[in-house]
């Protein structure tokens, strides 16, 4: 049976790190809300369902939903041949997703410092104040950590960031730099000389067949201001 | 061989969550960087570690670190005797947990909505902004999904979060209405009236012998200004 997500049509959000690994693997998988908003929002709001999710992403297999991006990688992940054999370093992947996933909830709040429910527009000069924060000190404590943990990964020869091949978290890895990129194109301008491995990782996943065909599809909805990382030209600006 | 866990000394923070569980089970563990701060410095820093840790807090098993408070307790809750032996549910419990960290990021927001890097006394503007939404919207729905969690757990009696019996999630619950309560004594006044279901367990998980021998013996580090869930009177207010 078909692998069944539930995320907002219209943006990448944090949909994308999982439809990321179903693409790799060529897992049989239907984007539920794209074609039918309505079951999502039936299951969120339902007072019958044993064990509801709070909020998108969540996935469904037969008759369990596992809700949270990091939690449903850590589930998939062995099933798609996409997490380390070894039981330990699970357990080290799931810590990097993690890690990851504070990285992504930072790069919204740059945006929407005060309140999701307000427009960017009505808190600007927060956002201002936040992303310079961001770029000038978080991008680059969480960018230097990855590299780090990189270089350090004993069996991973400087390409994956856990275990000796391709994971889930390496995918993620892609998509964050491709987030920041797309949404501080000049704060990341400098990626490729203050964080090799990492940028070498992004483009050898670019570069699997079954991610470039999943670019080239046009299933993958482009990046844009409803998502996580958005664009506004006046929150970005260079580093040295 | 004791656990050792690694957390800033202090403050409870997201170590409480993970110091309620080894408590609860009666573990042997060490807070290694109440007496050894340098300790903890030294594995953040180590540049051979094959998987170094991003931050606190991190659990040494052996040689194995985990990072990241709810895969601190989804390594830990079954060896403890805190998980659903069910492992569909152990999914179930860590989807719920992720979503008890993201309310905390969003508590520790509150204060340092602009850069934990800047002192309150410098984003306090902002901060008013932040809290205002997060007990006008923030609070309630997270709070009314937890009651919801608890009512349609078909195996807990309403009386656990996952599963039949306590487990992490529960003791986790516990903890974060204790902070919410601290940092938010007027917002929170209610709690008993809207969530009390919510509140029957933290007042369970209160009188369970470890955790109230654990909170007599002054162990516990005092709820404080340093900490994730913070009281500052100008950030609370009475809602209806």
């Amino acid at each position: 049976m078909a692998y069944e997500l539930y995320y907002w049509d219209g943006l990448q959000g944090r949909g994308e790190f999982v439809r990321l690994a179903l693409e790799e693997a060529g897992a049989d998988y239907v984007d539920v809300a794209r074609s039918n908003p309505d079951a999502m929002t039936a299951l969120l709001d339902s007072t019958t369902e044993p064990h509801p999710p709070y909020a998108p992403p969540f996935l469904k297999d037969g008759d369990l939903i596992v809700p949270q991006t990091a939690n449903i990688l850590f589930y998939l992940g062995p099933k798609l041949g996409l997490a380390p054999k070894n039981d330990a370093l699970r357990y080290v992947a799931n810590g990097l997703q993690l890690t990851i996933a504070d990285l992504v909830t930072e790069a919204h709040d740059t945006h929407h410092p005060l309140a999701s429910a307000l427009y960017y527009e009505d808190q600007k000069d927060a956002a201002k104040a936040r992303s310079a924060d961001f770029i000038k000190h978080r991008i680059p404590k969480f960018m230097r950590y990855f590299e780090r943990v990189l270089v350090q990964n004993p069996d991973g020869k400087k390409r994956h960031m856990v275990g000796d091949a391709l994971s889930y978290v390496d995918l993620s890895m892609f998509q964050i730099v491709e987030g920041l990129r797309y949404a501080f194109p000049k704060a990341t301008q400098h990626f490729a000389d203050h964080y090799p491995h990492v940028v070498a990782l992004c483009d050898a996943v670019a570069k699997r067949p079954n991610i470039a065909a999943y670019v080239a599809s046009g299933r993958r909805i482009a990046f844009n201001e409803s998502g996580i990382f958005r664009h506004y030209a006046e929150l970005d600006h260079a580093v040295r």
